[in-house]
């Protein structure tokens, strides 16, 4: 008997025939296979829509909300999903019960709206699986030490089931959203992206941060964190009865696992294993700022204080002796707020102008395959000089390089990559 | 200090704004008055039309649902409003906090979907509200003994409403309606009808139970159980900030209150308190029914049984000897039903026909007065008998006359008794 959390999103339950559907998927993984019966439980988002229009509610009801009254009002969102759930498996013949997060339950600490996952108090939902009946449990929510409400803040569904998996020793978390799966690059852009059968959970840690929307990175890292195979696959595909076998999505593993299905000839050993674009950065040039010690610390000292994530830094050296130009880059939401305090420190730190960019995106490539391929940073920038692409910045990690370039060349240049790293999948005939 | 208790029903919480204008009055009762603040508790419905979603959806899922998970689902409706109403109160410098069921907790005991109110734990509660913070809680739900949401039934936020009262020994639970207050008969039928100040707990029972729909029975039988004063006000009066000394509305107090109240003469001594219509009533008449020990036992035995609710019951002599007529009334929506189960039982019973008639209407005059005024049956009969209306059964209790007429003439009737019984009031100049 394998013991399988599956997570259904928001376009998945969006109205009662939708989750019928979710209902037959469900059905389908709990059924015996080869004699043997899946214990299931199913984590569910609130139905699409539904969310927004709580959060409306509460803005109407007082701009500055108290954070724990919030989340009495859109915690219910999950709740109305989880019920009509288990009504439906029901009404098909299967066994099945909603668990609340106070019913679990399921702990959570930090801060209301955006709470983080804590203990969870699994005993009587295993006994409950374990016996047949399937558990359908509402994502994003948890209770606080006072027995209030909590929640997790948007998108908080994944990382409730990934969580969930950790707490019962699941198999396997499957993660039920609008796509197939974890592709090589952006289907939009890339006609010929293909879908990744396994990825480890550093590349898709790497892929989910720098714009790759298919999981939230919580998830991803708490996945990691508990060693619990998450597999992101498509509850809108024709055939309503994926087994445990087929494996019809993207599994994402530890890096051990990989290594094991590189040695068996499952996985191929590639240097770069996907291609992510995010448009959402700006760039900051100060011009002429002092060379001298203790200059660059003024600089981000006061934005890591304020909480701006800075990321790419490059210092150049100056036409004029003593001086440098400093270029970062921000996320383009917090420009606003990092561009206002440099400029209340001009004196102190010295620079002569502040420029700013919102039309540039980073373009990542990222691969597990770096530690062990030469050569991968050089290609990615020679790929882009024989188009004429200009990169304005660089940053790298172990398993990643990004650069920046203007955002009028993103989808040039990732398919310039995607080629020529090989990932394209074979042209149809 | 006085401890109250106020409930808003549906109307009253429909949207944002509703709740404002909620939390206006609310925010003005909990304020100090003589240097003296109050302790609200506040009890919230869903907001109009949100029950009315919730349950279709129930629907969809399973037509057979179950009452547990249906429970989940319809719940949620109150929540959304109980948090919407602590962020208003918030957003207008009250302390406000929200209770759910589970929270305070609210036990219940006997069925899902139609709870009823067991032991409240309220020192918690209590604890808060006295600290002045003003107390939301969601009504209609409860918890029951496995840990799981329980609803009582639709308009069982009222009971929740008086449950709570005589938890935390209120000084007095105030329902907010949209009408001002219980009248001497529906003012859409009388022009003249008068708005009641006091009425006993039993003569508001008799009238919730004919068809006068401003209370929920079971909220009224639980307030004569705890001696709870009970208030019906409207929530959409002009002046937002009602007083206690003013009492704006309907009074519903214990027989012994009543008492003190005529003595004080406050409250004038009258025959008839107030006059209700049912149009919900059908009429079943069995023909030649053979007169002999047993035969009324058997026709009522399996109606019961049924959970079918026998009213009104006569039986006439026929005319051949050895043979009855039985009348009697069942409510319109079991008439199917117990014309099924009589026709299947037609052999053995030995009646010649069965005769339906659903074009009825039951006017029931109600009065605590009646204990101590003779002839009030005989003025009801007299009256309508002068406007040449023919009654068809009669039923009574202590303090109530209830007769069964033509449907058509439901309004004639309602008018000539109003008037005989001296409850018009005066003609405005």
């Amino acid at each position: 008997m394998a013991r399988i959390v599956m997570k259904f999103g928001g376009t998945s339950v969006a109205g009662t025939e939708r989750i019928r559907r979710v209902a037959n998927i469900v059905r389908a993984q709990a059924a015996a296979k080869n004699g043997e019966r899946n214990s299931v439980a199913v984590v569910v988002s609130a139905m699409a829509g539904e969310t927004d229009r709580l959060v409306n509610f509460c803005r109407e009801a007082n701009a500055l909300y108290d954070p724990a009254e919030y989340d009495v009002v859109v915690s219910s969102g999950e709740q109305v999903t989880a019920g009509l759930l288990a009504l439906t498996l029901q009404s098909m013949g299967c066994k099945a019960r909603s668990w609340l997060g106070w019913q679990l339950p399921l702990k959570t600490f930090s801060a209301h709206a955006n709470a983080r996952v804590g203990e969870i108090h699994a005993e009587r939902l295993l006994e409950s699986m374990d016996a047949g009946e399937i558990a359908i449990i509402p994502g994003f929510q948890g209770i606080s030490d006072e027995d209030r409400i909590t929640t997790m803040g948007r998108g908080g569904s994944d990382t409730s089931a990934v969580a969930i998996a950790a707490a019962i020793g699941a198999d396997r978390c499957d993660i039920y959203t609008d796509v197939d799966g974890v592709y090589t690059t952006d289907p939009r852009i890339v006609a010929r992206a293909r879908k990744i059968k396994h990825i480890a959970f550093e590349e898709m840690l790497e892929l989910a941060s720098v714009g790759a929307k298919v999981l939230q990175t919580r998830s991803v890292s708490l996945a990691m964190k508990h060693n619990v195979p998450v597999q992101v696959l498509s509850s809108f595909i024709e055939d309503s009865s994926p087994s445990a076998d087929t494996l019809p999505g993207t599994m994402i593993v530890s890096e051990a696992e990989m290594a094991k299905l590189l040695e068996e000839g499952q996985v191929e050993r590639q240097s770069v294993t996907g291609i992510a674009h995010d448009k959402n950065e700006a760039r900051v040039v100060l011009t002429r700022v002092p060379d001298k010690p203790g200059a660059v610390a003024d600089i981000f000292t006061p934005l890591g204080d304020a909480g701006i994530n800075v990321d790419m830094i490059i210092q150049n050296v100056g036409r004029d002796k003593g001086e440098t130009d400093v270029t970062f880059t921000v996320p383009q939401a917090e420009l606003a707020r990092a561009q206002a305090l440099l400029e209340d420190r001009q004196e102190k730190l010295g620079f002569n102008r502040l420029i700013t960019d919102s039309k540039v995106a980073k373009i990542s490539v990222v691969g597990m395959g770096m530690k062990s391929h030469a050569g991968v940073a050089a290609m990615m920038f020679q790929s882009l000089a024989d188009r004429g692409i200009n990169v304005q910045a660089i940053s790298t990690s172990e398993i990643k390089v990004s650069v920046l370039i203007d955002e009028d060349e993103t989808e040039l240049a990732v398919r310039v990559l995607h080629t020529a790293y090989g990932l394209d999948a074979p042209e149809e005939v």
